[in-house]
């Protein structure tokens, strides 16, 4: 019979009483499975007097999560105050200097300080595991570092922001606008204290930056994540996305290119009828390419109490099974600092635009696109009742650059009455 | 710079030289991600001097490979030979005799001799891993038994037969009937040898099987599996599913219930707009509700030298870094014997008959249904030139003797002109 794992808890929010419930009533199971004991010695948070629905007098309290990360009774730390410095960064590093493990879901953390955070681990022989910082309950940075190991990984997409999925699904169900649907999900709780993190795209950004190291051997480097958030997603885009077998999602895509590496988060259209089109509310999704395996497509429940608790219980398990891998799927010093890519892979495009009603209009912007080198797959212009006509285009693969150029041609043809919206097509 | 990791390769079809291949063209990947050489040592095959596109001049060429398994320059052995019993079974219990690690791709093996070889295997200290044996590339059993870990399981379900999949979807895509697709499916070297592995759902049993042990804690029982295939699938029944808004898949069904571990692979209709019901061709899906993540999806293919060499590299590299699990995710001799649940949990049931053209002919299937304490949750009636008139019905959820009650009255009303067709609808 081994010992007892003893873990400390910092942090008693949604996803610490969940991690404490699941403790307290599956501890047959969890040592079934684990072949010891799963206990928590101590716990701490900032209101020693909430009620937190669960009792933890059985537990030591510490007010200052440093102490308690350095106890001499603890095995493992359980980050999961948040935040990607302060009384988070600062116990982290004193657990990992300690000789403990630490298991986090704290994404922001590790997208600022993984590399540094990863090399202490693993100079002072401790795992620092993260599975619940990346689209809660779904194992994906167990599949993506153990399971598909044997995989070079081509290209990694997400959908891992809720809300962001929420804000836009409800978009296309209600016909309402961005406002109206950011207000339905701030009455519902499902916004950060921040919201820019959630409708920003930084809180899935900094997920693609872990998921990326990961798959391509690089360290972390959310710096280089080209960010574009949702707020912008216009109600007649979703519509007319639609229309042409589409539909919007905050999607993370990476990839290595022979320009460097590739992330970006920001709103894409997908084929309507794929399983990232298909998904639907808060619920998360991580699409992983790899050279042997070809499309794997991992979805479940990106947040909540039992999803998060579920994830962070995985890496405490593997803790406490003996299971012990690097941060990142490979030790830490050997990450290369990847050179970020200038520009996007060629991609299609969707374009929208209102279109004066003039005679020649139509001309002017397919001899923009033209010049630009653009060339034009699909074209839709509707009825309209007024003097200027919307007019979708989804172009070929086309670069960056060119589309640029041609959106600066278009803007001098004096035919088109607003900005036009553009948004990268990406094939999945 | 620790020791190199030693394989022998039994079995050199699709999948072994898919591993050839791997270890040969991505060996420093390999060594970056495990921290270790990765090397195969001895390889083994029925026909040596088969052409199989790739050189293995550098590795020992073994006649036996129980011979094979047990040499002494072998750390693990990697079984692709096939077959519960004979070769496979013997090289398998010699090399875990001998103190070897195995790998294995073999699920009629493991649903016939899991259990007893999982104990040979913790008893000797090595691992015996078998992720390539259920859903090809699909990351599931390391999913369920590690990432899952803090979850009790409430059900399992999965679409783990390819072949199949793709004939029920072959046939609802071109109206042709079973017997047509499963030509196109042979023609294309779908099938297995025996296509009733295939068809009769026996392959996708003894995945159900291997599941439901690592989910529930108990002793493979492959034995218990209740089993249908899809032969009697008819291209009436995808029609007149399609238009109740179903699909018919071949769906297992693993879940514990206070009657016992109820294990089913047959068809049965799930909902159209569910990711089960979305799955087209060859592909596999596996579900797992735990009672903490909700529910899980795991999407990926089923079958291929790609995909299914991926599975047996995760298990390689796994033990690479010297990640040891318990076969079934708790000591084998935890495992307690299941016992079979005798009826299936209640569920809603899709039946389909044609009604002779008599007065009073749908009063008396209605009275029959009623009877037996079946209500009707929807019905249609088709039009019908002839003198029988197809009508459908979707009960609520009903227990399967109640619907064989049902079934035995409406055979004495004298009004259905042939046997009704009864499949479960399952709640996905």
């Amino acid at each position: 019979m081994s010992s007892p794992l003893r873990l400390a808890i910092a942090g008693l929010g949604t996803v610490g009483i969940g991690v404490v419930k699941i403790i307290r009533q599956k501890a047959a199971l969890l040592e079934a499975r684990s072949g010891r004991k799963v206990q928590i010695v101590a716990v701490s948070a900032r209101n020693r007097d909430k009620d937190r629905g669960v009792s933890l007098a059985d537990y030591a309290w510490e007010d200052d999560p440093v102490v308690m990360a350095t106890r001499d009774d603890v095995d493992v730390f359980v980050e999961l105050m948040g935040g990607s410095d302060g009384p988070a960064k600062a116990a982290t590093e004193a657990a990992l200097k300690a000789g403990k493990d630490v298991v986090t879901a704290n994404k922001a953390l590790l997208a600022h300080h993984g590399q540094e955070l990863a090399e202490l681990a693993e100079e002072k022989g401790c795992v620092l595991r993260f599975e619940a910082a990346v689209a809660g309950g779904i194992p994906i940075i167990k599949s993506l570092t153990e399971g598909l190991a044997g995989n070079g990984i081509d290209r990694v997409m997400g959908v891992m922001n809720g809300t962001c999925n929420y804000i836009l699904t409800r978009m296309e169900a209600t016909g309402q606008g961005y406002n109206a649907l950011f207000d339905e999900a701030d009455k519902l709780g499902y916004l950060e204290a921040d919201p820019n993190l959630d409708v920003g795209g930084i809180d899935a950004g900094h997920k693609l930056s872990l998921l990326s190291s990961i798959a391509f051997g690089t360290q972390v480097d959310f710096d280089s994540v080209e960010l574009e958030g949702i707020q912008r997603v216009s109600i007649e885009d979703i519509r007319q996305a639609a229309d042409m077998g589409y539909r919007i999602k905050l999607l993370g895509v990476a990839r290595m290119t022979g320009r460097g590496l590739e992330q970006s988060m920001a709103p894409c259209l997908v084929p309507a009828s794929s399983p990232l089109g298909q998904l639907e509310g808060g619920t998360n999704m991580v699409v992983v390419e790899g050279d042997q395996v070809g499309q794997v497509v991992l979805r479940g429940a990106g947040a909540g109490e039992g999803p998060t608790a579920s994830a962070v219980m995985g890496d405490v398990m593997d803790i406490a099974r003996g299971l012990r891998v690097t941060t990142f799927g490979q030790p830490a010093s050997t990450l290369v600092k990847s050179t970020p890519a200038q520009a996007a892979a060629p991609a299609p495009y969707y374009l929208r635009m209102e279109l004066m009603d003039k005679p020649g209009a139509l001309a002017k912007i397919a001899t923009a696109l033209g010049e630009a080198g653009l060339s034009i797959h699909r074209m839709r212009q509707y009825d309209h009742a007024d003097n200027s006509a919307p007019v979708l285009i989804v172009t070929h693969k086309t670069t960056r650059s060119a589309l640029d150029d041609a959106l600066a041609r278009m803007a001098t043809t004096g035919v088109i009455s607003s900005e036009p919206v553009a948004l990268r097509i990406e094939e999945v």
